[in-house]
């Protein structure tokens, strides 16, 4: 078998690279969990024709088929299956299957891997995780988890500046600022602005005006105002003022999204001051939001696009009889750690677990380093005995190539044990009953780099 | 969207049994990384012709195609693409493909879903998760490797008897035994006799017997003498003494065999008492096995099937310059957990993370609530707001019906707060930057059901 080349689009990670997304990981559930989210995974699976409900995703679903159909074999019952390529399909779905189970409003995080069969690009892949949280209820959902959500995910991604992942801003607009405002105007094709607005990043606002007008029924004063709204953007309420006195006059729809879009920054003024930005060019593609929407970008890396997404929806989840609205947010966790290592940003204290190399003196004496592993191993320090009774000048590079700081020699008697911390060459006596490395040296730490 | 059906052979768990999952998936990688093993993931497909090196596995395997290949764009240069059916294959690729840039012995654990095209049938599922600890070798790999990791397993399937998982036992052979044993009767199509002593279990003596005879050019001697030596078990060295007796006339292959299984069998009646036995029976359908093999039943549940499989391999990764042999040991999480959960003996202690409620009087003072809250998860309380200002009593029902065992009541100012033990109706005077719950009551438990 030839050296096997990486497939483009589906990142892997070295063990140090693995070890840094691992924490990342962590880091996201503990904050999630600290916010009485319950983690759920769902399978990687859905009929094709609950991934294609929205249609313009089509093209990215992987399509599954069992290598050999067997002639006598049943066919699958549940018909075509595809990857999913989100998780708030499955999420959805999955709401729908065991709401008799759930108790609403159901607060779930699900940190899976999603398959896109995109064209690879920088920070877009066809294989990645991502990280989300919604909450969903039963019929109805108040306004103020909109407002909570983002927030977790600023303390979520806060809690990551320690290990230098640079600070961000989450930017936020509301659907019905934008469609109250879009009809009072007078355009009423508003699936039409919006999706032409969410292009104004890419193409600039003279195209977009262009598009406006020969795509959604505007003029070219219509088409000035949609651009104007979408320029306005600040941290504080002074933006309410400036969107009320663009629109002239105001409408319910217009009213009840600028007294959202206010509450929103006002709390997160208090709890996460500087990290929310009302910007009202946010659009978000995808038509199922209904409320508030959310992109965030890195700063200093704005150019990665947004990594961490989402938004309000009262429509997705439905049964017929029950609909289950929610708001939710996704971050792109792989787009943000292969930048994180592409970018030299962070890294790994070592590339093994392991604090302790245990020396083996002659193999016949091997038992006698397993067990002094075992005892430090019981009190929760990581160790690894070393593979062979190499001359210790080579077990010791053995531990420095991996970066672990601790090789540990077996005496005649447990009295006569040594470790020696092989940065500073320090060797001492030690026990492995009561030994115990620094805190900063008992698991790999990431850090900023 | 009518209520969605659960897919036969892709499981899903509701909270409380994920989060009994998530403690397994903990336990089990706590456990690796004490001993030292980095935690890798590699993407889930592979190319086709990889995944069907080995010939016998072709029709489990899912393929992938995109649901719109577009006429312009440029084909996967990698050709077809399959769901990897287990993580051996993809760990040996990753070897490959990174040997530079890896330190040699490699220790790691996987954990991850694969997926196989299988008739679903009681603990065999079409989508899965494994959890693998392999140790790899450039050009060698000691044998002391192939005592080390069932132990590690022992230790990680160990620590699950404290929520209530059942004793173990790992089931070990050696190739080299049957293979030494099987050429000195005059037998040489061991794959052949391997292959149908591996079916004993399904179909029994008489007719393994039978297809020894028919595929495996055995005559009825040596086809008792096979079942005779599949027939020895036991955890200490008498059974050394057995396969020497049965076979009579030794061989280099077969002393050698017989060395390592001894040796292997008096460290676990060391390291791991009454968890290790010899089986000579096990036998592993795949062929890549050189040395050790091992399978494990949990006692009590036999009829599962193992729970954690693997063995020595010498030839799985070679790229012609270098070869790379290993052993490693793979747990079966679906198939246990799905046991744990359907059979009633594990259960969570709540299904939500949060151990606290915090009340809200009205949507008025929502911000003293999320106040509380924010105080109480900054010294790692996990904690959740009610949803509404409902009357206190519905608020209770709300935590009752989630376990969470707190409820925290806002007062006028905050040397007015109360917290409320919902199962004693206990309420005391609280501070939320002192008051902690029990150990006990802080996160979710697992524990024996």
């Amino acid at each position: 078998m030839a050296r096997p080349t990486p497939l483009s689009g589906f990142p892997e990670w070295l063990p140090d690279g693995r070890i840094v997304e691992q924490h990342v990981l962590d880091v996201l559930r503990r904050t999630f969990e600290l916010h009485g989210f319950v983690g759920i995974e769902t399978r990687a699976v859905e009929p094709l024709d609950q991934l294609l409900r929205k249609g313009e995703t089509s093209k990215e679903v992987y399509v599954l088929r069992r290598l050999q159909e067997e002639a006598g074999a049943e066919p699958d019952r549940a018909g075509t299956l595809g990857l999913h390529f989100d998780l708030t399909v499955p999420f959805a779905r999955y709401v729908l299957e065991n709401a008799g189970h759930l108790a609403f409003p159901f607060r779930r995080y699900q940190i899976q891997k999603v398959w896109r069969g995109e064209r690879p690009q920088d920070g877009r892949f066809r294989e990645f995780v991502q990280a989300d949280i919604d909450v969903v209820g039963a019929g109805a959902l108040p306004y103020h988890y909109e407002v909570e959500l983002p927030l977790v995910m600023a303390e979520a991604l806060g809690a990551l500046r320690a290990i230098g992942v640079p600070p961000v801003r989450i930017l936020v607009n509301n659907r019905k600022v934008a469609e109250g405002f879009y009809r009072g105007l007078g355009l009423t094709d508003v699936e039409s602005v919006l999706r032409n607005i969410d292009k104004l990043d890419k193409i600039g606002a003279d195209a977009v005006a262009a598009l406006l007008v020969a795509e959604a029924g505007a003029d070219e004063t219509q088409a000035r105002a949609c651009l104007e709204l979408a320029a306005i953007s600040g941290s504080d309420e002074s933006v309410i003022d400036r969107v009320r006195a663009l629109a002239g006059e105001s409408n319910d729809l217009l009213d009840e999204g600028l007294a959202e879009l206010g509450a929103l920054i006002r709390a997160a003024a208090v709890r996460a001051p500087g990290v929310v930005v009302a910007d009202l060019k946010i659009a978000r593609g995808l038509d199922y939001y209904t409320g508030t929407v959310y992109e965030t970008i890195l700063v200093g890396h704005e150019q990665l696009g947004s990594i961490c997404s989402g938004g309000r929806y009262d429509t997705l989840a439905s049964d017929g009889a029950n609909t289950y609205p929610g708001v939710g947010l996704s971050i792109g966790v792989s787009r943000l750690v292969s930048r994180l290592l592409s970018g030299g940003l962070v890294t790994a204290t070592r590339s093994v677990p392991s604090a302790v190399l245990v020396a083996v003196s002659n193999e016949e004496a091997r038992d006698r380093s397993d067990a002094v592993a075992t005892a430090l191993r019981a009190r929760g320090i990581p160790v690894e005995v070393a593979p062979s009774a190499a001359k210790f000048g080579k077990q010791i590079r053995h531990a420095d190539r991996r970066g672990i700081p601790f090789v540990w020699f077996v005496g005649e008697d447990q009295s006569a044990d040594q470790v020696k911390d092989i940065r500073s060459g320090e060797q001492v006596d030690a026990d492995a009953a009561t030994w115990t490395p620094d805190d900063a040296d008992l698991w790999p730490r990431v850090v900023p780099a």
